[in-house]
């Protein structure tokens, strides 16, 4: 697989987002954001996604030069106007609002709508987390989780995530999506020209697949839990419960209105609904970080089934990721997104990414 | 299977709690508390709670005649001393200061120690949720679920809740264990003599079990999602993240360090923690109720794969159960549970509960 630099993906990456029009300030955000995730491993909302971004803002559907604006706020809430900006200039304003909110009076909850892909959702989590407080981050996205017993998809990936910070710079960090996996990880499986395991989602007829190239194309996702009798109704319920901290806060669409995300979308901004919110822990029990630290290295020490698979506590494989990508100082790509990024690049006029 | 007036019910939850020295208010709260539970269909926190509670009295874990306080405040966060109530009483005094907090700031976010088992926890969402605001309730418990690769258990099954309101009195409510099931439900298959399915629990093994008296006795519950390979670190995530706002937050116990909750429980007050947030809509988009509704009612017309099996939305099972109950106005109970509390009552000195 070709072997790029990070911070050629990073150059990369701003140079893509200012060619078609967006400043330097938020370019970098945005390449931040999506660095972020190939740092840790998570590919499917890296470089993977920056072509969605980039064709969003020549459709029209993102106006990368837009800022957010609060609408409406009390003391530990705010409503923003996201106006159709990038996902990382909406998701900053609104994180750093909450975490302002959070210092004043304990909490910051924070709902956006008109927003667009914001990427990770842990990231979001973790700008709230450096700063000593816990961060939570969810939000809506198109229709592709299948709700329990119905034949059609009606609510997002819609994922959860929040990260507490522990002693000594450790920290646990929750992201998921609400369906059994991400759609992007069927992306990768696809990119990869791999199967998929069975019990992630759905083919044409309703029955679950593992082809992972029509999986990709049929866009049904199981919700977590899979089917009914592995209780996949508390998947669905879950991603329904993101739709009320988001939509139903917001006042953005619902997911089952919102456009699919496809390389060419087109009918305009997505109108998505995000919620931040930041808690102080300083408003609670002392000993927070020694709690968490605790529970981390519980959890880290518990004796595994296979001696080969340790036990990790949430957020450690991403941390064990970016270590060795930092070590590395490299990221691979397929061969096929490399490809695909080299047209890009000269379709928009800028220089292509290059190969170690 | 011995049927019994709803309220014949409660009145043998009062005077059970009431004999071993509750007041009367404490003992009316809790009994309300697994009333709910029985008449929502969730046999396995009501009466098939109620001799857990009353030994807990018995022995001293729980001081039924306390009373929680606050230990420290700010604008949208409190910070509260359970002193050992019972979950009910605990439940009820944060709900309203956190609802309190929500109708004066935005959001009102309460963490609680020194607690006991606190019962449904949809329960105590929609004491937020009958005054037309978003109701979010979390709780430690004893542990019980597996995390991903681990032998042994390590974590609650640590259940998060949301309800939201919508038009006309209709509601949202998501309620779940982030174990693949509630210990509960392994419990009801024991007293109806019935296998378990697959995923739900390991036996001395460490292998998935169907046998579930050797569940029950084994209490080695999977995490939502089941195995790894289905995403099983997900449901371990989330008990994590259920871990941070309640023994993170509170200063209780974390999960690990809980005593196991036997029928013969020893060791004292369990130290649990719980956490109650109550969000007003009010501070965000107009119009909040009725985009709940059009989420609720596009979910229910979705087009069922199976036609005699509805698409539901999240709660609308319980609902169901709630109107059929209150219709006949009788609870069915085991036999095997009919006849434990008609030993119980004559331990306690109270009359039993009268079959109709």
């Amino acid at each position: 697989m070709p072997e790029v630099l990070v911070e050629e993906a990073r150059r990369f990456m701003e140079d893509s987002l200012t060619a078609v029009g967006a400043p330097v300030s938020e370019a970098k955000a945005q390449a931040d954001l999506l660095i972020h995730a190939d740092t840790v491993g998570h590919y499917s909302h890296g470089l993977n996604r920056l072509e969605f971004y980039i064709n969003d803002i020549l459709s029209k559907a993102t106006d990368p030069c837009a800022k957010p604006v609060i609408l409406k706020e009390s003391a530990a809430t705010a409503l923003v106007d996201g106006c159709d900006a990038l996902g990382a200039t909406v998701g900053n304003f609104c994180m750093e609002v909450a975490i302002r909110k959070a210092k004043e009076a304990g909490v910051g909850w924070v709902a956006a709508r008109r927003s667009n892909h914001y990427g990770m959702a842990g990231y979001w989590a973790l700008k709230a987390e450096k700063q000593g407080l816990i961060g939570l981050s969810f939000t809506n996205s198109s229709p592709i989780l299948v709700p329990t017993r119905s034949k059609t998809s009606a609510l997002g990936t819609n994922p959860i995530a929040l990260a507490a910070p522990a002693k000594d710079g450790d920290n646990l960090v929750v992201d998921l999506a609400t369906t059994a996996v991400a759609m992007g990880k069927v992306e990768i499986q696809v990119h990869k020209e791999e199967p998929l395991p069975a019990g992630w989602a759905l083919g044409p007829d309703g029955k679950t697949t593992t082809d992972a190239k029509l999986a990709f194309e049929t866009a049904k996702l199981l919700p977590l839990g899979g089917a009914e009798e592995t209780s996949g109704y508390k998947g669905y319920a879950l991603s329904a419960l993101v739709e009320v901290l988001c939509s139903g806060l917001s006042g953005s669409k619902s997911t089952h209105q919102v456009r699919g995300w496809e390389l060419d979308s087109q009918g305009g901004p997505p109108d998505l609904g995000h919620c931040f919110a930041a808690i102080d822990p300083g408003c609670f029990a002392p000993g927070f970080e020694d709690r968490i630290s605790n529970c981390l290295q519980h959890w880290r020490n518990l004796e595994p089934m296979d001696p080969k698979l340790p036990v990790l506590a949430p957020g450690d494989k991403e941390r064990k990721n970016y270590a060795e990508t930092q070590k590395r100082g490299t990221i691979n790509y397929p061969q096929k997104q490399y490809e695909a990024y080299f047209k890009m690049a000269n379709r928009i006029g800028i220089k292509p990414m290059q190969i170690v």
